[in-house]
């Protein structure tokens, strides 16, 4: 199983709106392995396809033999035919799935046609890793919302940015670039206009998603999208993020309403006009409803929006002011949290919230999960309790 | 090397201001421990003794055999005779050592004199962990101050209290009971007046230093003692930290000078005089030259006149005040941060420095050390760089 876990992760980034499968098929007795493979890019074929086209490549017969696989084998015909099927064809005797799919199509069916094919299943090996690697896909399936990841890089004292602004660099290299491949696996990434106009970023991806420091043919195929949450549209047209084109732009603004400024609602108009001309999708949603947020786009609003796109992973790089809200909002599953070895006392927090709390009781909890260095950085990870 | 590691392990926090040394004595073909201790109380017999009395006990002979020590055995009359005449007249064969003691009285004389009686000596085995043993030991021989360690409990992005002050609990009884396993080992807890008004602390050790949550008789004979930076001498004579009975209360106030308001003046003698019949040990040292600072104790000078008592670990539990002041001043040589699962936004911060920086390149730079969950929440280490 760690085999296919290992294949499974080569896929991540690559799939996507697929969940990134690997699949390994071995001997009855257990000694040899006759094939392996992982789901290939949207449209291509899935993890055990590709493991039994490996296995008939090199002249292994599969009958009877055992599939390891990251994830409940497909049962609906979707842009390929079902994986259950392939598997019953083939003769193999035997499947081990790290989880059933959440996927209201699939849900458990794969494994009942499996066994009404006579073959037995087994579920659970490797169940924690395999959730790790589609936390996006798995999310959205059951719950329609997307994995929301928000990464920040800040000194041990939760510093992103001196009170002068200066931020570049809190991290060192390792850590930027390990963040970058979180970027890659993402569908979207996430920002606020305050980061847009205060650093100008590309926020593309710009390293090998499967280490190295070379992008490789399949990173530069597919960057991941940029959503920007810019209520007012004010998003300059010159701004460096236009430079990416392989990737769409989506601007989440406010919707005029009647009782608005007049002025205000043409301007948000002709923005809207320009920022379409350039090449973006511009959203427009109502703003949210919260104290102090009142004339701010409503971010379950965005979030769900996305979902619907399909988006599984957000990665946000944003400032205090957005992650506040995402953080207030519910709407964070996960931080990823790079802390450099220095104090910086005075600077920007990494979240802002519209009113400060006052019980500690009121305080989202998580729970740590992975903690490990990067560099002469610390990589942090924070998840959302359920 | 391990075993002697261990032992002295068991030693620290109880022989201050000696070192905790771990000595085990082994047949010289190296299968079988004929003796073993550790360092004891201050005027006790030291590691060296302890082992070679036990395997006396033990009626194992130990001519030849090879000591395992975890600090360069000692060569003068201090409190007790030189380690190294016991050796050498139990006909011990062989020494090693983790690290060469940096006293001056001994700092390489204790091998020589193995040595020149023809003992094999070798040096270096278990050195980093021997180090992590006796920070403040070494530290104080080798610069003459004190290993100064602060402790800071905070939420993921660095937020030690809620805005209106709210702090306990941010971090678990876990993390909190490790906090005062580090607070036992220490020889001076050290806090500011602004933290004994806010939280009205009794600062002392109220777990078993090795383990369990009982005391030990050992850890209820020590306690460290404590040290408050209260320029003004603001310390209420009804605070709880009065209770403890076992320690030394030492109050750091500014000495008045010629210029100085006649009222204040006045008033700080009769504080001062006030706080010494309570039983405090009151130094009044010069006020701080740095800008921002001008009517505060000049803190290299508290850390200064703490370690000719002698003090060898100092360990900080204060606010961002004095954080940031010992930050400033360069004196912290490590951060020990609790980190809870949990993002606060908007907080009071772990230090702040009379002026912010303006530019990154000015933070001090420190390293990461360990990074461990304790409870729900990380345990993370930072050191300064040498």
């Amino acid at each position: 199983m760690q085999r296919s876990l290992d294949l499974a992760a080569q896929a991540v980034g690559i799939t996507n709106p697929n969940p990134a499968v690997g699949c390994v098929i071995v001997c009855a007795a257990g000694h040899r392995v006759l094939g392996e493979g992982h789901t290939q890019p949207v449209g291509g074929p899935h993890a055990e396809v590709m493991a039994l086209r490996d296995a008939a490549a090199k002249g292994h017969d599969v009958a009877g033999a055992t599939a390891y696989v990251t994830l409940e084998p497909c049962a609906h015909y979707g842009r390929t035919p079902p994986c259950c099927d392939a598997l019953i064809a083939a003769g193999i005797g035997r499947v081990v799935a790290s989880l059933q799919d959440p996927n209201p199509q699939v849900a458990g069916q794969g494994f009942a046609r499996l066994r009404a094919a006579g073959i037995a299943v087994d579920v659970g090996d490797g169940a924690a890793p395999a959730r790790q690697l589609n936390l996006g896909f798995l999310k959205r399936m059951e719950t329609g919302m997307p994995w929301v990841r928000a990464k920040v890089a800040a000194s041990a004292d939760g510093g992103t940015a001196l009170l002068n602004g200066q931020s570049q660099w809190i991290t060192g290299p390792a850590a930027r670039e390990d963040g970058q491949r979180w970027r890659a696996r993402a569908d979207v990434v996430m920002t606020g206009i305050g980061t847009v106009l205060a650093d100008d970023p590309l926020l593309n991806v710009r390293v090998a998603l499967h280490g190295g420091t070379t992008p490789t043919a399949q990173s530069q195929a597919r960057q991941p999208h940029l959503a920007i949450v810019d209520s007012h549209l004010r998003t300059p047209l010159d701004a460096k993020l236009w430079q990416i084109a392989q990737r769409t732009v989506w601007i989440f603004g406010l919707a005029a309403r009647d009782s608005d400024d007049f002025a205000w609602a043409q301007q948000q108009r002709q923005r809207q006009s320009a920022l379409q001309a350039q090449g973006a999708h511009v959203v427009l949603l109502p703003a949210a409803t919260r104290s102090g947020q009142t004339h701010a786009v409503d971010l379950p609003a965005v979030v769900h929006t996305l979902a619907g796109m399909p988006v599984n992973e957000i990665h946000v790089e944003a400032g205090a002011r957005l992650n506040g809200g995402l953080l207030q909002a519910g709407l964070v599953d996960e931080w990823l949290l790079y802390l450099a070895p220095s104090m910086l006392g005075q600077g920007k927090g990494m979240a802002e919230r519209a009113a400060p709390l006052t019980a500690l009781t009121d305080a989202a909890t998580y729970i740590w999960g992975d903690c490990q260095p990067v560099g002469a950085d610390l990589r942090l990870r924070m998840f959302k309790t359920p």
